[in-house]
C-alpha cells in the first residue's frame, strides 16, 4: 500500500495541474473517494466503510456527498472538475451504469448506481468495473506507467483482472471484458468448483478463498510442519498464516503458494498469446509481502518460471511480470484517470 | 469463398467512394492483391503463385507490381490510393516491418518486408498480421460488420487468430497479439504437442494438422467403419476425407471434427472472459461446409455447446458464434481497411 491516506504524500493544489478529477472505488467493505489532478496525482482522500446493509441509495448518496465535500474543502468548483470516475464491482452493466448482482453487496441488484451516484454529486459520472479501474490507475501512474498495455490479475476473496491497451480499457461488448479470474485454465471433468460456479477457472485455484480450501485439504492429509501446528493450535487459517509459515520454512505452506503461482503462470501464458502486453502485474490483498519477501519473491518467480516453460523466448524475455505498486489507491486513481480518457474522448 | 475473382462482382469505379486502398495478402502458397474502395469494396484483384523458393526481394517486387498494375489499369493515382495494407504469416516485427521466421517461407528470415514493397509499389506500407488483416477484414465488411468487437479464430494448416476491439488491432507489444491458437488449453503433462514447440496450445488440438494426427492415432486403434475403409483403401487422410465420411454417418468421423469443436468451445470461454467480444467467427478452409453442410453445423453447434456449458449464462446468451462471411478474401481486404485506418488516424 502506497499510503496515500497520509496527508503528506498529498499534492498541494497550487502545485497541482489542472482539470482535475474524482474517483470513487466502491468495495464490499469500503469506500474511497479521491480527488487527483490532470496527471493523476492524489489532491484528497477519504475513505468510509460502505456498510452494504444500508442499501445502495444510502451509499450513492454518501459516495456523492464525499467528492463534494473533497471539493470544498479545496474551493474546487464543477468546471475544474468536471466528472467522476467510478468503480464498482461486477457483474454489472456498463452502458446503463447498473450492478447486476455483486456477490459482496447483497440486495443492491439492478441499483442504478452510475446515476445516483452522479445525481449525488450533480457531475457526470465515468462507470467501470473496479478491477479495470485498478489497472487503468496502474497504467496512468502506476506501475505500468510508460507502458503501451497492461494485464492486472489482483488476487483477493476473488481474482479480479484489468487488461489496458493503448488507453482502451477492455471492457467488453457485455461488460465482462478483463475477467481473467474467469479463464479456463483447467478443462478437466474432476477441475475445481470456481465461485461462478462453473468449473476450471483460474479463480478456483489463484484466490485467497482457494489458498484455503487447497489448504484445508492438504492439512487433512498432513501429519506435521508448522502450519499444520498452528492450525491444529487453533490459529484461523489464512492467507497471512500459510505465509507466514512459508516464510518459517513450512515446505507444505510454501508449496502451496508456489501452486498458485503456477495456475496464475498458466493463465497468464494464455494472456500473453491473445493480449500480449508489455507488462503483467499482480496486485491484491495476496501478494506475499510482494518483492520485499522472500515468500513475495518465491511467489512471482514461480509465475515467471512457469511463463517461461511456456511461451515463445522472445515473449518470456520481454515481458515483465512484477507486482503492481499502488495497492489500494489504484481503484479510485484509475476510476478518476477513466473519467479524463472519457472527457478528452469526447472533446476530440 | 465469395469469390471476388469473378469480375462481375467488382464494384465499377464510377460507383466508388475515394479514396482507395490496396490490400496484399502474403501466403506461402499465393499472394493475393485488391484494390478496394473507402467503404471496403474490391474494385479489382490479382492473385499469382508466391514462388517462395525464388526468394523474398522477388516476391516483394511482384506484390508492388501487382499494385501498380492494378491501379494503372483503373487510371488510379497515387493521391486517390495513398496507402497499401499487408498482411503476412507470423511470427514477425510488426514495428520494424520485418519477418523473422515464417514456417512456410524458408529462407526469409528477418527480411523487411513492409520497407521493401513500400519501394517496389511506392506507397507507403502498413504492415500486420495476416490472421488480424483477415479479423479486420471480417470486422470492416465481413461477418463482424456493424459490431464493435470481434475475435476470428481461422483453422488450417494452424489456428491463426485475430482480435479487434473498437477499430483497434490487437497486435500486441511484441507482436504476439491475438495468437489465439496458441492460447494454453490443456496444462496437463502429457498434453499434445503444438507445432511451435509448447504443449497443451489451442492448435494442437483444433488445425487441419492436429485432425489429421488424432484420426491417424483413432485409426490404428479402428477395425471397421467408412473412414477406416477409405484409408484403408489407400485414399488419403485429409480433413476433407474426414469430412465426407462423417456426412455419410462414419461415427469415428464425426467424433474427431466435434473433438476439435469442444476444444475451439474451451478456448473461446476464455477469450469471452478476457476480451468479450460482441461475436466469434470461425474461418479458414477446416469449417466442414459451414452452416449449409450438415457437418459444418454439426461442428459449430458443438463450439456453441461447449461455451454454453462453460460461460455465465447471460455471455452465453449474448455472444454470437458464427462461421466467417468473407472466405479467403478477408486477408486482403483487411490489409486494405488497416491501411486506411492508419491514414483516418494519422489525419485525426
Amino acid at each position: 500500500m502506497s499510503g496515500i491516506q497520509d496527508r503528506s504524500q498529498w499534492l498541494p493544489i497550487s502545485a497541482a495541474e489542472r482539470p482535475f478529477y474524482a474517483g470513487v472505488d466502491l468495495g464490499g467493505t469500503n469506500i474511497k473517494a479521491g480527488l487527483v489532478d490532470n496527471r493523476g496525482r492524489t489532491l484528497a482522500f477519504h475513505t468510509e466503510p460502505t456498510h452494504a446493509a444500508r442499501g445502495p441509495e444510502d451509499a450513492a448518496a454518501r459516495m456523492g456527498r464525499a467528492v463534494k465535500t473533497l471539493c470544498e474543502q479545496l474551493g474546487i468548483g464543477t468546471d475544474d472538475l468536471p466528472r467522476v470516475g467510478l468503480g464498482t464491482p461486477g457483474p454489472q452493466d456498463l452502458r446503463t451504469g447498473v450492478i447486476i448482482k455483486a456477490g459482496n453487496l447483497p440486495g443492491w441488484d439492478r441499483f442504478p448506481i452510475r446515476d445516483r451516484v452522479a445525481f449525488h454529486c450533480g457531475r457526470k459520472v465515468t462507470y467501470s468495473n473496479d478491477a479495470n479501474a485498478a489497472a487503468y490507475g496502474e497504467y496512468w501512474v502506476g506501475g505500468a506507467q510508460n507502458c503501451q498495455s497492461l494485464v492486472l490479475l489482483t488476487l483477493g476473496t476473488g481474482v479480479g483482472g484489468g487488461i489496458i491497451v493503448e488507453d482502451l480499457s477492455i471492457d467488453g461488448a457485455h461488460s465482462h471484458g478483463s475477467e481473467c479470474g474467469h479463464m479456463l485454465v483447467d478443462p478437466t471433468e474432476n477441475a475445481r468448483l470456481c465461485p461462478c460456479g462453473q468449473r476450471g477457472h483460474l479463480e478456483a485455484y489463484a484466490s485467497a478463498t482457494s489458498l484455503k480450501a487447497l489448504a484445508r485439504e492438504a492439512l487433512t492429509r498432513a501429519t506435521a510442519g508448522s502450519l499444520f501446528q498452528a492450525v491444529a493450535a487453533g490459529e484461523e487459517l489464512t492467507p497471512i498464516l500459510i505465509s507466514r509459515e512459508a516464510a518459517a520454512g513450512d515446505p507444505l505452506a510454501m508449496d502451496l503458494i508456489l501452486e498458485a503461482g503456477r495456475w496464475l503462470g498458466i493463465g497468464v501464458v494464455s494472456l500473453m498469446h491473445t493480449i500480449d502486453p508489455e507488462i503483467v502485474l499482480i496486485g491484491g490483498a495476496m501478494t506475499f509481502g510482494g518483492e520485499q519477501a522472500a515468500v513475495g519473491r518465491a511467489f512471482i518467480e514461480r509465475i515467471r518460471g512457469e511463463v517461461r516453460s511456456r511461451t515463445f523466448p522472445l515473449l518470456a524475455e520481454k515481458t515483465q511480470i512484477r507486482f503492481a505498486s499502488l495497492g489500494g489507491d489504484a481503484g479510485y486513481i484509475g476510476a478518476a484517470g477513466l473519467a479524463r480518457a472519457a472527457e478528452r474522448h469526447r472533446a476530440s
